[in-house]
């Protein structure tokens, strides 16, 4: 083994940073052992230099990020500071001055990760980020490394805790939406801003993230369709119990049918009670990877938390100190497929969609009138009524999104359709 | 790129080598752009030269593999023959004359796996075999390089694809073991001869595999305790359900309380249906990881058949590939941890057992005094009878596998006991 030590940069030491330096200082003897040198905690720069950090040398404690990043001896930064700024300027900086670079920042690899990766390469350092997506899951290594011979179809995946934790509730208690959300705070589930999370903003920095791994391709956050889920309802769980179905907060990655483009959303879904997807529970994600050899695999565990983050950084760490030994680089971006990103109207899926008509006779037949001049083949229609009052249950066979859009916009003008009460997209079958 | 390409030869063509050999011409162009060079079959050593093999050039057929490993010009050797010989001497014999390895060949690496690392680093060449256990579900590149800054306290997996069919068909429908075993010959999923899976042979290779990698420790098949399935009956399904349990056929790696020393297992064993194991269905196989730091995740997929394999073997041939380009090797055996392996013995579990006992007063109190006698704390009973013929069923809390059999022991020599209709595990809670 090596005896001089591998030195570390921590930015960042929060719930997440400040278990990766109590791992690294209580595992140390393993960690070496695994890289095959020591590792030292060499510093860490933090917002707030007079808070007690239990375990961690004051001596190490800095609020000057980047001189830390510049010292030249420092082997790998890990940054677990998120955001955009200065996040990015201390990775590059860090490339620029020799050391390799593990990050869980979904964010800023969302939004910027080909120019951080580009950085990277021309320094010859590693940029990785298992942390970003699905928390300690292994997702980002499997779809790079181990589904590296293989084609990746589509991936189908819970990848927000806070989220998951309110539709779970929602589901089981039958509580709305504000009752489960406020429960989430109460619980530590959900941040005070709870927006990053229910608006998706959170799950669509994620699908950016694997849906660039899973296809080879550059996918910009900007490219993802988003839609969150505080507009779910109790009814909604209620139509879906009748569908034999619950809802989801999903992110969906998808190569066309032809193969020549892809796709990737965050929004609302009903899935079937069968598929193993339903029954993830509270705060956990699972990722669902459909590919043309392999088939079906599904990922699943904790998406967030301090020591479920710190073990993804930590294997990241380890990889990148080997790699640093070893004289080598771990595989970095690959995009040579360069596909198409379609948007939002291309994409095919099934739609449950609630009405509220008037209740008179031949207001069916003028719905499906609509829905057959879009092209779009019903399903199922279930009709029910009171009181003058009627409600359409319609579920669609498999349409794009634009022809389902164009039916909504014409129902709406319809003076026998009061309003659309939802639509939910139906995913996973 | 680099344009010269990269030679692989295989080693057997049969379901998952035509595999390999079909994805790797259909599959190309895009593997030559994630490995950053072109791979080009090279040979191709099988039995039978005659049999026609679709998209394979005969010229590139062989019957000597050994001179095919010899060549020199060979890049990485992909074997998929299986067994002991002539596998093992043909993959010392390539790290030798300057190839690394990639193979799906579980019952070697489980049985020479120490051996064969030392001859891969030796020539300083990469052995690799995540196809050797669950098929196409990343498990061992996650364990090894994911969890690299983890350490795992237990791995706990179904990992053999006909057992779970059987096990699963006899739930479903009630049938007895022969009944279900014979469905699953005659749809394919059962060998004509059955006895490597049905005996836990299979999945006590996979076992010690991810025992060693998990616990950075030498585990040998002969360290791990194998219980075949072809006792449980449909009276167990009957007792299980009345627990609110299935049954499956588990490999349990076990780091023991106190972290000194560690269990490998493979048996069948009641698991609750509220466990995600529990509903893994037909001939998929899923693996359960509890982390120190990551806490409990699960990996779910095909375990087994041609192209899910063929994905895996792929995944690490783009893997080595990418290394020999770099002049870097992957990270080889660890086995740094030395710990010893426990006997089933140490092992500690809870036990479901039922009794055919007289129906008598006093049966309950004398088997209670035994199983007291012996340190085995009882859990719940219940008793029922009929016709002066009784049976008694005894679920323990947690104790060593070695008390329980201390304590079955002695209750086979109790006047009033008949007969001891079936101990079981209770695993998973």
């Amino acid at each position: 083994m090596r005896t001089r030590p591998l030195k570390v940069a921590l930015l960042g030491c929060g719930v997440v940073g400040s278990e990766v330096a109590r791992i690294m200082t209580t595992h140390a003897a393993d960690l070496a052992a695994r890289i095959g040198a020591p590792v030292e905690l060499a510093g860490v720069a933090v917002r707030r230099p007079d808070k007690v950090r239990e375990g961690i040398d004051p001596a190490l404690v800095t609020t000057d990020a980047t001189a830390l990043v510049k010292r030249g001896d420092i082997d790998v930064v890990v940054e677990v500071i998120g955001g955009i700024e200065p996040a990015r300027t201390l990775i590059t900086t860090a490339f620029a001055h020799g050391a390799s670079v593990v990050s869980a920042n979904k964010a800023l690899i969302a939004q910027d990760g080909a120019a951080l990766h580009a950085a990277a390469d021309e320094h010859s350092k590693d940029l990785y980020y298992e942390a970003a997506v699905a928390g300690a899951i292994p997702l980002i290594r499997p779809l790079r490394e181990s589904l590296a011979g293989d084609k990746v179809n589509r991936v189908l995946g819970i990848v927000n805790g806070t989220t998951n934790f309110i539709l779970d509730a929602m589901d089981t208690t039958g509580a709305g939406y504000q009752e489960a959300l406020d429960e989430a705070t109460a619980l530590g589930y959900a941040e005070a801003d709870p927006t990053a999370d229910v608006e998706g903003f959170d799950a669509a920095a994620k699908a950016a993230i694997l849906a660039g791994i899973a296809f080879h391709t550059r996918v910009r956050l900007d490219d993802v369709y988003r839609e969150g889920m505080t507009e779910v309802t109790a009814a909604d769980f209620a139509s879906a119990k009748e569908m034999g179905c619950t809802i989801k907060l999903l992110a969906i990655c998808e190569r066309a049918a032809d193969g020549g483009s892809v796709t990737a959303r965050v929004h609302p879904a009903m899935i079937p009670l069968s598929h193993p997807l339903a029954n993830v529970r509270e705060a956990y994600n699972a990722v669902f990877v459909e590919s043309e050899a392999a088939g079906q695999l599904m990922f699943y565990g904790p998406g967030a938390g301090g020591s479920p983050t710190a073990s993804a950084v930590l294997g990241d760490l380890v990889a990148v100190c080997r790699n640093r030994i070893g004289g080598a680089t771990g595989p970095g971006e690959s995009a040579y497929a360069a596909l198409p990103v379609s948007p939002m109207g291309d994409v095919v899926t099934r739609y449950h969609i609630s009405l509220d008509v008037a209740d008179k006779p031949g207001v069916l037949a003028q719905v499906a009138t609509v829905f057959a001049e879009h092209g779009v083949s019903i399903d199922t229609v279930r009709q029910s009524g009171k009181d003058g009052e009627a409600s359409l249950v319609v579920v669609t066979h498999r349409a794009s999104d634009a022809a389902l859009g164009g039916t909504v916009e014409a129902l709406r003008k319809l003076d026998t359709v009061r309003g659309v009460a939802s639509i939910m997209r139906v995913e996973g079958e």
